[in-house]
């Protein structure tokens, strides 16, 4: 059996953890694969490896374990439920020693703060924290004999860099690395180091990751699949499937309010407007993507304790019909953040290890619906969307069209 | 200019008088087209008829004057406005000539009641009835001088009948007619006037209209396109929209109730629970369509008289996600019923006429988007009904495929 | 110290077994007393028993165990949690050999096929089956040495009887249970018992219980106090506390429309419209005693398994304001039953067992802010209920007014 | 009969004008008083003025008129509806001429953005400006012979003044206003000039108005009664009826989450955050003064331009139950704004002239209920605020009590 390495950039938050444990509980039977888009069709017609050919490691600022973190979680929050956890304890215990401490470069001082662990820019150049990731890659891979390494970014929001395009070529890049910038965002050494290292790579965050332009050129260059940026979990992902209806109708959105309240370290972080900024961003391009302008649209993110890792958002939707009608519409939407984000987690690995194995190299638009803004993707009706994972499962189930850069624009 | 009748089976209720409102008001200018589909891409792309091309006709068992419906309306829910009211009084004065008296039979003892004319049936055998709407649309048509006629059904909601397979050839329904077969519902007698005069004819409820089998092959012998049933205009769009999303993302829905109250005579005639159980079956089915079972699937329609004619939808979706995580969603729908349906029905007017022009026999699969229960289409997810109609749009567009059966299958 | 007796009619249900819990966590200090009026101003002015004086008893008819109960809603709807429950499993294993075999006369075929063990009027008259009742109350209070005993019923909700006038005499009521009269609901005959044995009793149902004219002489004959019906505590309350605001205000509510969902045996129960009727009645006329008529007052409750013990309720309020304003509001309460009715009990009990040591014999109308139809009691203002509360609170914190009938009427 | 004049302090605001056109209409009989808490028991038990003894007359920034006021509203928002509009055209057109260019004097920018007339301070020293208000006042009275004038600031929310307790006493203000301290807040200076005319006050916004010291203490020196501070519409108002239901039930609220959107001047204003702040602390406070700390309570106010004078409010209440079980209420409230604000103002007016009639001085704390922050009133609780003016109301009718300083402290 091969075994496929997960790495996970913020290995010991809820959303890392919820993966780690729902992977080892559906592999042992625990627990059934709702929620993963891999275990349903089209995505079953597609060889893709098995959750238990999962070996997990990855990097985080904070000290604990994840065993401590999946018990807080089932404490707070019911998921996994004490059975379930339970079940994977050993699992879990035994992931801790192949995680190790990362760096925070950028990541504002609401992560800063966070941080137990001495983060590795603390003492170091930019060039020997890029080193010490690949080490830390590269150990993984070894020392668990993995046929590959897929690296994903669930840490929390970075800030919104100045100027990215500072960076969009692989020498202007590298140049910024050896010239020790400490302007660069975190994130992005991390993508760049799993691209150097020949590693599929995936953003779920809206932090910079493998987006600037000097990334992308060294993913083709490399040959290396990637995709990004920013899981759609919740509201974001309601809003792509029902802000088509709209349109569809020629109904006339006039605003379009969402209001987000969340009690996990993501809605701690951002309440801090550096790091809330590229949040919004993300969240209100969606609609900006499928609606006619003019239309007022806000988003709200604010935190609210009690609710854990709860996510509660709420909508409002004011739109105008024929004879100049004025209509509402309202959603409550009530998850569980990490329980919405982690299979996902899971299927952009089955994907990028599939995509990796056929030749594929560069951006997986194909994954597009899995994130609020995919990168070089302005198609955001979620149906679309879908339909293009489905053509891609289609044409890699029949064997058709493999080793191919994708050419299709939208 | 070609002239085109619209005849309205049901022309004084609400859904009829607002369609004939807005057309009057967007052909001069009052007010634009929002709401209609056609008034957007993809369907701006094709040859269509212009809203005041329109001559406006109709059955209903009611009396009264179509003006009197529209100021009704203005008062009590707004639409039209007062200022929308007065710029087409004089349009709407000139359409109660156009206004024959109808038929009710099966209709109900709840639309019985209503009628304050003397019905059709209460004289007649229904040989002589389909005869008297055979004559009135070839009047109609003749009086006006028009080039086509499109019979639309938006009269009140009908019991189902029982055992319509019965009726499942051309001969099996026509002897039916000649022998006076009282079970004979009164909108499949609408119908077959219709498609038996070479009128395309579209089904915006849930009654039986031209589902019949005989009235199918009726469509094809003649070559008439026609197409129904049951406009999807608030509660039921928002699921066709939003139920793909759970699926998609391989959510497990495990209840979805759907609570609507509306105070229009639509709802009144809801209230009995014969009128209703058609309604109910076409507005479940949608979710049946979509998501796996089992599942949890209640709709429940209450008539509220203070709404007039807003209807107000609540549905509670209770899902399950990841490491069986249960999740909700709500969403509140609050719509004016005749300014979401009365746009479709000029739509459907418009493509129906292009259909016809271009040879199009038989069921018209690419106006799926509009119905709850499309005719022979098992695609419920919207957008997958929208890209139909686009597919459609693009053909026609270029003048290709036309004067073809569509031979597409779901 | 001394102890106390509680009596639950439906002791397997998941109001008694959340009860039961309840006090026993409390008791030894796992988890606080939130939830308990008594726990708090005014009451924590009285001298009420404590939670650790309770011994629990009851009948059901159901077989299994209190622990199986319990188990069964912390793994459903997680309370109590698996560490409160492990915390109790031994006071839990103890109740079940206090627990006798019920009757379920007249409780309707739905409550009637969920009973395992054979019901006492299987095989026994009316008379029998009272005296039965009357030797398991003091049975349970012998053997457990207690110095009182209060029965509370929290059993399904009964079909409502025809003509209960007939009972309005301790003699009728008498007689009837001598000649066997068959039509006597169960709940009345578990309150005949109680009183007559001089024990308080609670009716937390919309069942009949003790409203009866001839149980209710029969209180005051005996000196025993009792109080019902249907403990208010979702929906209803919300509705107590809401709909003063709009009475004060002078804004007419046109309609009110409350939409339950829930899935636990009550609602199970409930699917049956002869139990439903009651529940209905008691939901719907709390607004009857707060707005002027005529406003349209509509209850649905309807049965969605998958909810288990939680119960959600959408409230729509169409209401008129200034120069014929049309307004809304709506709200959405999600909660879980038991765990807002358990505390309640406990409430009533405690607050039963001080008016009985105060002499106070007869419905206890300053319990009215615990029931959705506080018998003998027209104020439905939650806010005016409590501050009744607090004046009894008062009085009895300095003894005044002690051992008297409560002459205020409302 | 004896004329009474209202004197609005923004006169073409939109509540100003629906308040003028409410008392018109309702005075004609065109409509009822549907929304006045003077309409309705307690209070019809008082001699109160009739609104067809109300003479308008006001101060504003802005020209224009209150029939274009009157006008926009009416097409915007619906209320007043275009027939009642018709009704009260004339009586709305008389009144400009009693409208007065008032003072903006720290009303913040976005305040003085709106003025198209040039205010009062432009060219006058604070002496001059209250100068020129007491002297509108005065002509008002006299040109129209009224026997009472009541002054009430409907104007848009200042910011929140620095130090306010340097006008805690009548010589601080005074000597304040005689140097020029142009810190004076604009909502005071009219507040000063009607007390020291000797016009009852009403504050139905969260600027200072009359709650300086030096305003409370000069109001009991001349004998005049006041009221504020901040209207209690909405969102506030349910607030009010409903986190007594919480407290009573002794269920812990961890989270009150308000998102309030609204599309008129108010939210515009309120976009500037000096503006806010004094509102959002006027709205917050009320669950202070009610429940149980600690809990997490925020307040959201964004403009939402498409709503006009429509106001949404959405509330998500995070509460903890029996054994720690965690819960959740949310509700909509969809009002607008104006129409339940101007019969507030009219009540307040004949609420006024009837304390002042009767000689009461000072601050009029049974007025509590009309407000969101009741000056020197900690008692927050609707129920009970209604419950003072029942008494208020009991004992006016009867005469008992009048004539006398309140004594009663909360």
């Amino acid at each position: 059996m091969s075994e496929i390495g997960i790495w996970l950039v913020g290995a010991r938050g809820n959303i890392a953890t919820t993966a780690m444990v729902g992977a080892r509980a559906v592999a042992s039977g625990v627990t059934d694969p709702t929620g993963m888009v891999t275990a349903r069709k089209p995505c079953t017609e597609l060889s893709l490896p098995d959750l238990d050919e999962f070996v997990f490691g990855g990097h985080d600022i904070r000290t604990g374990s994840v065993l401590e973190s999946a018990r807080r979680l089932s404490e707070n929050n019911g998921t996994p439920s004490a059975a379930t956890l339970s079940a994977v304890e050993d699992d879990l215990s035994a992931i801790d020693q192949r995680i190790r401490t990362g760096t925070a470069l950028n990541c504002g001082t609401a992560v800063a703060e966070m941080a137990d662990a001495t983060p590795l820019e603390a003492d170091r150049t930019v060039s020997e924290i890029v080193e010490r990731i690949r080490d830390d890659y590269d150990e993984f891979r070894r020392a668990n004999d993995l046929d590959a390494v897929v690296v994903v970014n669930v840490a929390s929001t970075e800030p919104v860099p100045d100027d990215p395009e500072r960076y969009d070529s692989i020498d202007a890049f590298e140049r910024a690395v050896e010239t020790d910038d400490r302007d660069l965002p975190a994130s992005s050494l991390y993508a760049y180091a799993a691209l150097a290292e020949g590693h599929p790579y995936a953003n779920f965050t809206p932090s910079t990751g493998s987006a600037l332009g000097g990334l992308r050129e060294l993913a083709e260059r490399e040959g290396v699949p990637h995709m990004g940026n920013d899981g759609k979990t919740g509201e974001s992902l309601v809003k792509a499937a029902l802000a088509p209806m709209f349109a569809g109708r020629n109904l006339r959105v006039r605003s379009w309010e969402g209001h987000n309240i969340l009690g996990n370290t993501d809605g701690h972080v951002l309440e801090d407007d550096t790091n809330k900024e590229g949040k919004l961003a993300s969240k209100g391009g969606i609609l900006e993507g499928i609606l006619d302008p003019p239309f007022h649209n806000r988003v709200r993110i604010d935190y609210t304790p009690s609710l854990d890792d709860w996510k509660t958002a709420w909508d409002y939707i004011h739109f105008e019909g024929f004879l100049d009608t004025e209509m509402t519409m309202q959603f409550t939407w009530e998850g569980s953040d990490s329980a919405l984000a982690a299979p996902l987690v899971l299927d952009l690995v089955r994907l990028l290890v599939h995509a990796d194995e056929r030749g594929r190299a560069g951006l997986q638009r194909q994954l597009a619906s899995f994130f609020k803004s995919p990168l070089d993707v302005d198609e955001h009706d979620l149906s679309r969307q879908f339909r293009r994972l489905s053509e891609y499962a289609d044409k890699g189930a029949t064997g058709e069209g493999e080793a191919t850069t994708e050419a299709t624009t939208d």
